[in-house]
């Protein structure tokens, strides 16, 4: 870790199975890192690299410091369900998010671990802004439960460093999409889309789809984790995105385009935990951890196009 | 509450019996208001106007319920420890507060409360400031899970306003002092040293006494609270402070002054818990609730050292 890269740097990646996960477990055995993984089975086994991945949930406190002794780097990919479904049971979420991390915190403060690399949230933390781009040092007035943990997460992990546990960094990581982004599961709009277009299906969206969000490419994500993983400097957090907003109806009419199909959307009622607009100000990494979206849009539209054709002909 | 006062509105104040609580109490009444109290014991029976008082810890749902339902204004004084016993079990402490307030707000929302004012910490929830004095848009980067806990407590009482629950409005707390701020439980640095001059013992202090905080007479807190159960404006958070630092040796040197003795102070390490400084900025209170301090300082000490040695001639 002291030259800055992570070759031979024992790193664990908790929520390796899920979609970011996947591809920084890819990144990060291309990097040279020894990496563990840990959390639930992939929904994508062909998603992950060969690495020693430990089976377990979030509570489940004798895998997960199994899977945290003797590492140097641990990436905090876990916790909390969505921000709608949060808002139905709030204290669900607290434990599930803010609790289970404390718990993890303790964990790494008593095995030695030297940086921790929060994933958090950049579509949420804010809430309603008052101006875009959103830079770091916003307001945070999240409009959802899932939105306050990912910020006392943020907070907890701070006030461990602050306390002699592990360095803290956290990324408010904004709409991620790409490769291995489930399209039955509704994680993302763009996979979803995808897959209605592919069927010459209607595609539901809340509101009227002028909901503005900020897509950035997942391997440029893994990139950026990688980035603060080795990152020693005077920020705890930082945002992660494209720095460009892009409405929903605007998203699907170019998935059309690219597809030559002709979206069918269907709109429906606004949900209370959905911000109208929300696009991330990314100057501080640039600066501090030289890391920018390397990914243009409509090629990384397409790598993920590419992919939901393939898992949709897997399906058939 | 739509005339602008609180007379014959039915409100319960949650920690009725605690030392902010039992001087809000003695306000409402004063102003009409239907009060009921919900809470531990009061610790000074003497400080207690006569209101229905339902006795019960905050986690007692069934005398919460109670409690809260048919209020209109709910003041939720509840929850968590203090700042350095908080950062021993941060799990605890979201137990205690976050957790806490969060099954409060859902009976605030089923029993239809309309005004929600909780009393948040202006000494905790900033954290190390960069400036002061601090307004309500700094960074807030609390160094102890309890100024994360009144954080987190703030962002679920407006995401439940959010929702259609009680309007809500936090009240940042600076340090409060008065009457009835028990010495023997070191509450506060005012009665503690007091006792300490008066017994013309050494005095412990942690740190150098280069300490600075904001002291508010407690009366004037009680009033800022009332002022908030009536503001309907856009404000969701309000800093409640003199405007005004004082070190820990400014306090006492005043203090011995007006007793006639000198200070014998001891220093000791400084605690991980304790900002170096903190100062409100209390600009906004005053356009927007037209709440200012009324107590001068040195009438505010002179209150609190009267009763202070009135206690310690009862103690004898």
């Amino acid at each position: 870790m002291t030259d800055g890269t992570l070759s031979e740097v024992p790193c664990t990646v908790l929520g390796a199975g899920g979609f970011i996960g996947s591809h920084l477990c890819q990144a990060l055995v291309a990097a040279g890192a020894n990496v563990r993984g840990f959390g639930r089975r992939p929904v994508f086994p062909d998603s992950m690299p060969r690495i020693n991945f430990t089976y377990g949930e979030f509570n489940d406190r004798t895998a997960l410091a199994r899977a945290v002794d003797g590492a140097e780097v641990v990436f905090h990919l876990l916790g909390g369900t969505t921000p709608e479904v949060s808002n139905n049971d709030p204290a669900a979420d607290v434990q599930s998010s803010t609790l289970a991390s404390i718990h993890l915190f303790e964990l790494c403060r008593s095995s030695g671990v030297r940086k921790l690399v929060f994933a958090s949230s950049g579509g949420t933390v804010y809430g309603i802004p008052s101006v875009v781009p959103i830079t770091e040092d916003a307001r945070t007035d999240p409009i959802s439960a899932y939105g306050i943990n990912k910020l006392s997460v943020e907070k907890f992990a701070q006030l461990y460093d602050h306390l002699g546990g592990a360095k803290a960094v956290s990324l408010r990581i904004a709409n991620p999409f790409g490769p291995f982004q489930s399209p039955s599961r509704r994680q993302g709009l763009i996979p979803a889309a995808t897959m209605a277009l592919l069927a010459d299906a209607p595609f539901e969206v809340w509101g009227d789809g002028s909901v503005v969000r900020d897509y950035v490419y997942v391997t440029d994500v893994a990139e950026a984790l990688m980035s603060a993983a080795t990152y020693d400097g005077q920020f705890g957090i930082f945002n992660i995105g494209s720095g460009v907003g892009r409405s929903i109806v605007d998203v699907v009419s170019t998935l059309g385009e690219l597809l030559g199909r002709k979206p069918k959307l269907r709109f429906k009622a606004s949900r209370r935990a959905d911000v109208p607009k929300n696009i991330l100000d990314i100057q501080r990494a640039s600066d501090a951890l030289a890391w920018s979206p390397r990914t243009e849009w409509v090629d990384g539209l397409k790598q993920s196009l590419e992919w939901v054709q393939a898992f949709e002909l897997r399906q058939r």
